[in-house]
């Protein structure tokens, strides 16, 4: 039998996780795990229900037309995945390519559960890091005409049928167009723990501010840029003697970290975003 | 309108929480907060529920009796409490009073829900600590007669109306009968990362198998020595500099934090033990 | 026999550390403990040696004029103190009183090294903690004139012998003039992990960012505030469900530890500060 | 110019970093970086100089004659090595290979100074991850006859001129034999925070234990398992609801990451061992 992940979230009421895990204990399902939160402050709720067995099997249509019914009564937005399909990833990566190697170590172990139909670059660095892989490697010219470029982008994502986007150190500004379109399937990791050093050269900045901890954020990326909702964030201490060159390399641990761990949980099914706030059902 | 905690576990079967929940929201009552596990392979279910309003706030008797009904049909283990209801705690402590000021701090400014009936000591060095914060202090002397002390203990705890024992550093290990009598209500706070250095000394030990970390665990006592299920653990970094006395400054906040977190947890009804295992529902 | 510390700075040249060592060894002195950084950027030099016996001890005044004929050569900034004189400190506070009783603690406990001649206020509502100690309280209006206020502060301040000022959350924002009369000897602890949050309200700007943790600064006190050399850091993990009251209560553990850490490395001659960065010899 | 690292131990006595260091200065030497400590219950001196520079560059042979003569004065044991030499490294594996993975990341990225002459392993599983790095892979049978095979170890240990050896996850237990002969350069990563879980499926009991912290301890490998002096030890935080599964995908971010810094800081020549401690000049 193959567990389903229910995700869901909609303005709160009374009684609204009775309805859910009662629907599916009308179906013959076993819950294995429920993941629960409101927020009183917004009055909005939010659920993950892992479960198996019972009418999701059997009749797996009729399941998914009763549980959109109840999620229309609900006024809910809602997903229902089986947790063993790899999620269709594309990972954008530029010449950094410590994140890029860590996920696809993740994903040869079958720590992460996705597939990766690309690797995408503006430059030519990790070509073979991915191509030994088995691994498709395509790079975009981004010098010469960048909007001709994003263009490419979204055209090449949307034919791959990418269903999430990992920009793993990808050092281009996604424009608004492709945030809107691909809107809480796009995760970037930023190296510094945000809201500080928003930007560029934040290890730099770091040191120059004599910060006693860097850090990296996993959050998804939106029109604004390091300003979306939050999934995860790493840190680690550094002392007076750390240059900034020993803050890239403590700091390259903290970003494959945060990344992993982001990614892991977007595929995992247990980010719900509300507003900018990520609501995060960690495992 | 008051909250309430129903806190349960029980063996597991389908539907489990869709017959709590619901039985909650046949009662009119709204769901706060609901935390749910299952151990499966202990095929165990766990659960804690924070609830408000409809039956539960008119007729409590009768929604307890219809708890009681639902818990024998489930052959659960339940309680039932509201949650503004402080805890009764009686404190023990030897000479060290770090994690005693800590407490009474964190219960002076209300950040632990707990009552404090009495701090019991087998020294005189904490007594003017606690009588200033007008909470009685009561001395056992341990030297002359232990098996006499212990009885006296007990009997006081029982007088007292302890619902809670936090050994903060209380340096006896109590015997197999106080252990039994007040099981799972009893935690100690023990002064390394157990099951690392179980018994005397673990400092010194930790100075001289050479760690890098030093830590301190919160874990209710039971009749094996520092064997009980654990509630949390906090550690710290040290270095080769650090003298056994720089372990032991170092620990006292290792100690303190775990102890605070531990008793948190255990006073909001956040802890349910299943063998030698803590289900903590941290918050 | 007494240690002593000697701390200094000044730029580098070949051979600084040999001439210090071989000073002091010539002197008869024995090194216990030696900390020794070269910024290779701005190429200074900082170093932190505690030693014992020989001159020092015989002929005190004598060692001084040598070493000060010393550090002149290398153009040094110096200070030389024996390590077991208490530090003279003045702590304000406003209402929040969780790390004043908490660096009352450590000082009680002697963790912390200083003598308090006073607890200076702008509220009443710390006066029994500090009165009880036997520790003078004082309380300034700052309501009604606040640049007069500010003026009775800087004149308590040196009528007390203040070498150094903590600012255990107090509320008000130093004028211009304490901050430089009082350079390097006022450390303020910032409730967010800076330079995220600058300014008022951290813990709801942090919740409001979604942020996954949260945290406590210890820097030095200058005329931009909340931007001088940051000493230590700490945070903590939050997670969705937290609400900007608990970011606040697990702040306060942050703000604890953030500060007492500070103030022991500043107390023990620890941190000497160059530009806008400070040098922390850790322990 | 290239630096150079002087690391030496030996019994404690008054001015002995004067007169390192003003050997030195005297040979036109210019000290980058110096790391002293003194264990004062032992009476034993450690100290780590990098420095460039003056005749170690004109005249290396004289100047580590006279190097040698004041280690022979001073009783000390000592190195002299360039810095940017890699040290001749040795990666010994079983079927796990999420460490190796990561040592040949930093190794390519240059992370780590060392050169690999082979990748050694009772299993096949590894080859393809070594061999498309250029690096040599080679399997030995430890099935069969176990004398024999870590006698043909050692024998290829020495062929390849293994200046350090690292058990990356090997599952074998070397015989006394081996650990004596290279003594002190061989590390080991065990998957707990030792002392606690010494010996065999550490996870597992962790899991059993119920503990709140699991880890992972680099150590060097000594003729006691698990009891080697600690280099560099990790922990993370584990919840009620994580498998013993869990608990190996966790704990390999803690393997990785300790033992890639416990590599850096012995190429570094940032380790001193004395008895079963390791004094670690960490950076």
């Amino acid at each position: 039998m193959s567990t389903h992940i229910l995700k869901l979230n909609c303005p709160d009421a009374v009684g609204l996780l009775a309805r859910i895990t009662g629907f599916i204990a009308a179906s013959g399902g076993n819950l294995l795990d429920v993941s629960q939160y409101t927020d009183t402050a917004s009055k909005w709720f939010f659920a993950r229900l892992a479960f198996t067995g019972g009418r999701i099997e059997i009749a797996p249509e009729t399941f998914r037309a009763e549980a959109e019914k109840l999620a229309i009564e609900m006024n809910a937005d809602w997903t229902l995945r089986p947790a063993n399909r790899p999620v269709r990833t594309v990972i954008l990566v530029s010449k950094e390519g410590h994140c890029l190697a860590d996920l696809l170590w993740r994903w040869r172990s079958r720590e992460l559960n996705i597939e990766i139909p690309a690797v995408i670059s503006n430059h030519d660095s990790a070509r073979s890091l991915v191509e030994r892989e088995g691994i498709a490697f395509e790079k975009i010219d981004f010098t010469t005409d960048k909007p001709d470029a994003f263009s490419k982008l979204s055209s090449r994502l949307r034919e791959l049928g990418a269903e999430f986007v990992i920009l793993a150190r990808f050092m281009q500004i996604l424009p608004n167009s492709i945030c809107r379109e691909f809107a809480g399937r796009v995760i970037n990791i930023h190296h510094s723990f945000l809201p500080a050093f928003v930007g560029a050269n934040p290890y730099r900045r770091a040191f120059e501010r004599g910060v006693k901890l860097i850090g990296a954020t996993c959050h998804y990326a939106t029109e604004d840029l390091d300003e979306g909702p939050i999934i995860e964030q790493e840190v680690s201490r550094v002392e007076h003697y750390h240059e900034p060159e020993d803050l890239v390399r403590l700091g390259r641990d903290c970003e494959r970290l945060a990344l992993a761990r982001g990614v892991r949980y977007h595929v995992e099914d247990r980010v719900l975003v509300h507003g900018n706030r990520a609501i995060v059902f960690r495992d």
